[in-house]
């Protein structure tokens, strides 16, 4: 199919591509806009009708948005602004070049700029930087007919009618009713009979997270966002929750592995750029892993009395920090979705701590039989090294367990405490141990 | 208002309980029923409405459904199931023990059952394992008017109505619509001249991650499912689809961490099972760590007679895999959104390339200044472990980029080729890298 249109476009078949595109979803049509060259863009952008092109607009990349918006005369683009969701126009113009903005805000009638205007000013990733203020209202004392017979009226201009919002004068949100509940019920009944009045809201300056998760947690399809006065000054769809999901998902993986979180797409960001998210987190770890170079710096007469001890080193790191980022992991995890509360620290301890118990003993005997009987190492080396894997792995557990609900507690993003910072305080303390340990059974 | 709820439950003031849960949200009564002792839960189960207990049920704990049921009459469950969705009946027989499950099978209608079985049978995880059949089907012959009286007459056990389904005599599907096409359109029109076309659908053994993808991709609210002979057995609604994308991204943070991935919540999950699904690469990586205790063994007398060389291990091997882990979470999450594709490979790695010359330059730099002047560690061994570094970093970076790559091209999950893997893979690279130069630069 796709390249079945890439192929009529290069012959130049525009009204056969016309007819084939009109009956693609419009996240198709964009995806084929994004293979064209930059001649063929405004060729095919142009010929698709009005309605579908805004909608096409909205889906395709900002270098492309910004191209044809360049390109195209300000009486297309008031056309292409004027059909665009206020949202979708929103999230185009926080991220283009002053100079396309100022093009679009030019073409775009008085009402909707004051609206644009008064959205960008919420914060960033704020409740109401995402809503979009195309929502039906009604009035309590209508009847369903007349709320029916005003949905149809205005209907056309939203994002969504599937639910509607019941305000009074004061534009103070009273109730919702769900278009479902408008169709099924009895035409004479009134709108205040049959709205629902208990009512869950987020307010424009809470967290986008925040947003997230409380639409988690009722399954809502959309949801009102009150100013402080309580006014109903937009909603929230959840095809917007769904990018704030993975955009926090992927916030927390890249922090979990030390960088700077990035909204941007890894093939579209500069070397620069990314290289400067991952090197301070690289940097401050590796100075702290002077410890680790002191410690054994310290143990240097331990090591040379019995030198085949440095090459369990590795090893003894590598399992303790493992061990460490699958605790951290979990519960980071845990955290994020609510499954693990602050105050279930003690129930998370005495986990771990049965865990690595459990864990710790099963590494400790596959290693003792392994490098005694199939290595050759000497038994009493065999059982230091031994010894400390296990200590090191109820160690790593527990750190890594502990560790991200603390950061919570004191209101750091347990993300953070992940694996490379886990493996860091870990290898100091397993040298530690390894070190004790030697010197207590080896008699060093 | 929790606490209210609870202590007028406390004070057995059942009928003012009453009253205040009926204004409240189905998720927030199944939260208070989590709060309390059995003997409470039973009596605040049965004083709730009808149709808000099938709600509430849907909500609470697997440990609670099993319990209610077990306790209440066979009549009452009838009434539980015949209100609820037939999706979430089926979340919940599927995961509840069998003296259960036949409780409920033995008070479900006919009809009903039939449905349960026939949607059981599909493979845990697919598109047909989570849709629900309960959807408007409409004719295509049939005017707007009709239609929307089909919806009146039928919508009510509908789990959605905001998209109806236009099937043929043979449930072949033809067409979609909105309902608010349908209230928005003038009633006289035929359904088949308003209807989109263009059907985006999923077959009922896709995988339900590729029933996410769709729907992030198209923004949908709901999607058709069709059998081999695209015939319109259900339908999928994006509740369901947002837990199904934070439990694959749950999937991806345990593989990434060396977990076998699990649906159980942590603090409800065994310590024996916790240990089970941590054991096994645990057990691997600390196997196949023993490859760097060999070269480290075989480059024994390298460490002896400069033993200093021995203290900086730990800090190549972290910033080792700190770099090398970087590198993979961000392109297995660039994978996992579809952002990175497989012929991307050379891509990344020209700008794993330069992002790791940016960065290791950094840190060897850094390092060498500490070391030198700071420590006062001997300017050839200085060299020899800033050169190790910087290479060590390319390298971590490279491997990290292009391993998960990799992996998806040979069909297995890039997720397992995370931290854990790459730290092992890494160490081993770095320690022949350090010992190399050292040869090299310091004549031994």
């Amino acid at each position: 199919m796709m390249q079945e249109i890439l192929d009529l476009i290069n012959e130049n078949k525009f009204s056969q591509v016309r007819d084939k595109l009109t009956e693609m979803n419009v996240v198709d049509i964009a995806q084929i806009l994004e293979e064209l060259e930059r001649d063929k863009v405004l060729i095919v952008f142009r010929i698709l009708p009005k309605d579908i092109s805004a909608d096409v607009f909205s889906y395709i990349s900002r270098e492309q948005q910004a191209y044809i918006i360049e390109s195209i005369t300000d009486k297309e683009i008031s056309n292409i602004v004027n059909e665009l969701f206020l949202d979708d126009t929103i999230d185009f113009i926080e991220e283009l070049p002053a100079s396309v903005v100022k093009k679009v805000l030019k073409n775009t009638d008085k009402d909707k700029r004051n609206f644009i205007n008064q959205i960008l000013k919420y914060p960033e990733n704020s409740a109401g930087s995402i809503m979009t203020i195309e929502f039906v209202d009604l009035k309590k004392e209508m009847t369903i007919k007349e709320a029916l017979e005003h949905v149809r009226k205005t209907g056309v201009d939203k994002e969504t009618i599937d639910t509607c919002y019941v305000i009074d004068g004061h534009r103070k949100l009273e109730g919702v009713i769900s278009i479902r509940k408008l169709i099924l019920s009895d035409e004479d009944e009134l709108v205040k009979d049959v709205m629902h009045t208990n009512l869950i809201h987020i307010n424009t300056l809470d967290d986008q997270e925040t947003a997230a998760d409380t639409f988690k947690k009722y399954d809502f399809l959309t949801m009102p966002v009150v100013d402080k006065e309580k006014r109903l000054v937009g909603i929230i769809t959840i095809d917007d929750i769904v990018d704030i999901i993975e955009q926090e998902n992927t916030e927390d993986f890249h922090k979990m592995a030390g960088m700077e979180p990035s909204e941007e797409e890894y093939l579209k960001t500069s070397p620069f750029k990314l290289a400067k998210h991952r090197i301070v987190w690289l940097l401050v770890l590796m100075v702290s892993a002077t410890f680790t170079g002191n410690i054994i710096r310290r143990f240097e007469d331990v090591l040379q009395s019995v030198v085949i001890l440095t090459s369990f080193i590795p090893m003894l790191m590598d399992t303790g920090g493992n061990a460490g980022s699958q605790s951290s992991t979990l519960i980071i995890r845990s955290l994020a979705l609510g499954e693990v509360k602050l105050n279930d620290i003690f129930k998370v301890i005495r986990k771990e701590l049965s865990v690595s118990i459990l864990a710790g003993s099963v590494l400790s005997i596959v290693n003792f039989l392994r490098i005694y009987y199939l290595e050759g190492i000497a038994f009493n080396v065999s059982l230091t090294v031994s010894i400390t894997l296990l200590f090191t792995v109820i160690l790593a557990k527990l750190v890594g367990g502990i560790l991200p609900i603390l950061a919570k507690k004191i209101k750091v993003d347990p993300a953070i405490m992940a694996s490379p910072l886990i493996t860091t305080i870990v290898d100091a303390s397993a040298l530690i141990l390894y070190f004790s340990v030697a010197s207590w059974i080896l008699n060093i």
